[in-house]
């Protein structure tokens, strides 16, 4: 399949966006799959990348999906099949013709298997299985046994290794004579004669140094191997901080076992952040091709947890209901304290959990993180604090009211910056993904403080 | 520098993260440099890779950063410079001397200085510009004319390009002859005549084929140019989508200028997802490093708009004063519904923004989306209508306000999955980012509407 992309000189829509679909291209595809014309479907989708053709499957209905899958046949490509999310993959696999599915599995790499395999239900992962080739086939299952979400399921096997004594010129001439390279390389891995990899060579190195040249003189100055039970987050870490391409994955022998390629790292690094963005926000797993049940079951919990936070914040207003019965104004300014706190300390934990993720805010310096939080807290409080307090005597002509909603907004203030950033790092120390849960705890702590602050000074200071 | 890490097995620690300084590595540096012993500082830093020296730097205190700079002199690698948080890389190049970081600067390569220079004010860059060789200044110069954020800024000038007729032989050969080739390739890029890229070649499918065969029958499947002028986000996507290693970059004739390899847009997309996630928090640009007056500088602006909507949600509120003043667990339970839906909404938010940056949601699929997040917004308004109708009769005795507490909740968080989606897609086609200014406006609406509905109900059926 090539797919060469025209770019932005010969679009005729220059604002439109030219790295995905377009919507007169859907339009298109769909018109021709209604009028089941088979051979202007084909001509259509075959400029189209798989990564382009998942994305196309993803936003029309599953109607229409069952339709243009049904009518596309054999060239459906395993490839797309790789790139389609799992929300999708598996209504998708149900729909097709059981040799189409085998043929497709049959074109992928087996690290793409593996990737394919771990979202499915059993049934799924027994039938693509079955398509594969015996040797394939015990290659992926080996993959398999690895831990979810590890290293090992990420590697790929096939990996051009060279003994460390040789030189540049043997280097070549076994290269050259291989039969079968894999598709994507770009460096020789050097192994010791036990198999542990002592460091690696670019294919642009080999080919720019004189045959004499040896290997372990032209090696990569930054060299790192990966534990094969590994977190594929911190593989994405590793990639990302040393600036990585390849990595050999080594097993607790330090015997090579397999190669990473920083392309798989990426897609790692992307699922990583899709993570973080959404537990952030509360929602488990979401993608915008669940259904409609899907989705309402995903965001349920969430907020579930939240009501009974909000109905814990009520519980503080309760006990000071002869206090706003006295005085309204209170029922009017207190969610302006509330809302205040819970900004920013969403703010405070946002920048901790990123930097938590990043591996920016550790031991070291996490004393020093809180100490500016609750100063930033306490100077933008003082700030607001004085904006409000001037609303509320203008609003309500009371400067006890004004001093009262300013204090009450400098204390919250202030622990917003505290709660922000402490409850994310002793979350992360339990073990629990900081992401996941700060945000319910953070809200509960600036709603409980910003009433329980304002509605017990107002019940002190003006009755 | 060589920097091998010798990982899991040999670590004594074996919970400790070991893809970053551990604290025991930090507070060691941090005392040789108390004690002024420079040889042993050099000693504790040798080991590490300059991205883990950068996160040193930023972990420490100032003060702890000066010593330590001193110290360590000569030392001081540009590569360091490079992997510094821009908050506080204008500190260190001010504190650095100017022979020590003329000589770092000497060592980075083009687009490194390059990515340098854009954060930096006037006098800095000039300082920089001008340790460099006539040559690189050139470059230097002809990168920082493109737009800020382009492809022109992130990609390197030297490429390794082949006449599109040649075979395997003629591209070894010439490989094997070059006096300089880049310190970092994976793929000759074909080109026509005129200079515009056809196609690229794998080192690995060079290295693996005979020598007759023409390089236009070994090229990779999918090719992307890359215009000079695009923006370095859509670079990113494009990565990601396509699985690309490396890109030519072509000008607006189709000519090729560049290249952009894959660890350039991986740091781009993590950046991208850094400024993602911060936004959608109402945090700037903020970063750990950023001193007190700076991030409370940064963090005002966006409290600022919420103590406006506060206020907005506020003068709502004040409407029913009377109503309040009648029946005062009104202002108990309000906070609820405001509350379930500020989260309802920021869920149906969060998923639309990210669908939006990873181009799924487009013009083929909105509707289905808001059609989507409108009914989960329905089916959980119903159950959490039905669960806090329950604890309005049990709490307060009155199945009236059980039932306008139910009713205003499914109102707020059917409004809250439209406002979800329909803000951030409209921002967008505004032209304005999504992630900056949606969680200001959806919060709005969900508070308006939630006091609105269910005060107003309430002053309908309660008095």
């Amino acid at each position: 399949m090539s797919d060469q992309d025209q770019l932005a000189s010969e679009n005729d829509a220059p604002d439109e966006e030219i790295y995905e679909l377009n919507r007169r291209e859907v339009a298109a595809i769909l018109e021709v799959v209604q009028e089941n014309n088979r051979e202007r479907l084909v001509e259509l989708m075959e400029s189209l990348h798989a990564a382009d053709i998942a994305d196309l499957l993803e936003q029309i209905s599953a109607n229409e999906r069952r339709h243009l899958i049904a009518l596309y046949g054999v060239e459906f490509d395993g490839e797309i099949l790789s790139e389609l999310d799992e929300s999708i993959r598996e209504e998708v696999i149900g729909v097709l013709n059981p040799e189409v599915l085998a043929d497709a599995v049959r074109e992928l790499e087996s690290d793409d298997v593996v990737d394919l395999l771990e979202d499915l239900e059993e049934p799924q992962q027994e039938a693509i299985l079955d398509a594969l080739d015996d040797a394939d086939r015990v290659v992926v299952e080996q993959a398999m046994a690895y831990p979810e979400d590890s290293a090992g399921r990420l590697m790929q096997r096939e990996v051009v290794m060279a003994p460390e004594h040789w030189n540049v010129g043997e280097a070549i001439d076994f290269l050259r004579k291989s039969d079968e390279l894999p598709e994507q390389f770009y460096h020789v891995v050097l192994i010791d004669p036990k198999m542990r990899p002592t460091g690696y060579v670019t294919l642009g190195k080999i080919m720019g140094s004189p045959r004499t040249v040896q290997l372990s003189d032209i090696t990569e100055p930054s060299f790192h191997t990966i534990p094969v039970d590994r977190d594929e987050e911190d593989v994405a870490y590793a990639f990302n901080q040393y600036h990585l391409i390849s990595a050999p994955v080594v097993d607790k022998d330090d015997r090579l076992v397999g190669v990473i390629t920083i392309d798989d790292a990426m897609a790692v690094l992307d699922e990583e952040h899709e993570e973080d963005i959404l537990r952030l926000a509360g929602v488990g797993e979401g993608s915008l091709t669940d259904r409609v049940i899907e989705t309402t079951r995903q965001r349920f919990p969430w907020l579930a947890v939240n009501l009974v936070t909000a109905v814990l914040a009520s519980l503080v207003i309760a006990l000071f209901e002869d206090v706003i019965a006295g005085f309204v104004a209170l029922a009017v300014l207190m969610p302006i304290v509330a809302s205040m706190g819970g900004n920013a300390g969403t703010q405070s934990l946002t920048v901790a959990v990123r930097a938590i993720a990043t591996k920016d805010l550790t031991g070291s310096n996490v004393w020093r993180v809180i100490r500016r939080e609750v100063l930033v807290g306490l100077i933008n409080g003082l700030i607001f604090a004085v904006a409000m307090g001037i609303v509320g005597v203008i609003w309500f002509g009371s400067p006890l009211l004004g001093l009262v909603i300013g204090i009450a907004m400098v204390i919250n203030m202030v622990i917003a910056g505290l709660a922000g950033t402490v409850i994310p790092v002793a979350l992360e120390k339990l073990g629990v993904d900081p992401a996941l849960a700060s945000g319910a705890f953070v809200t509960t702590v600036t709603d409980v403080v910003g009433f329980f602050a304002f509605l017990g000074l107002a019940a002190v200071m003006l009755l």
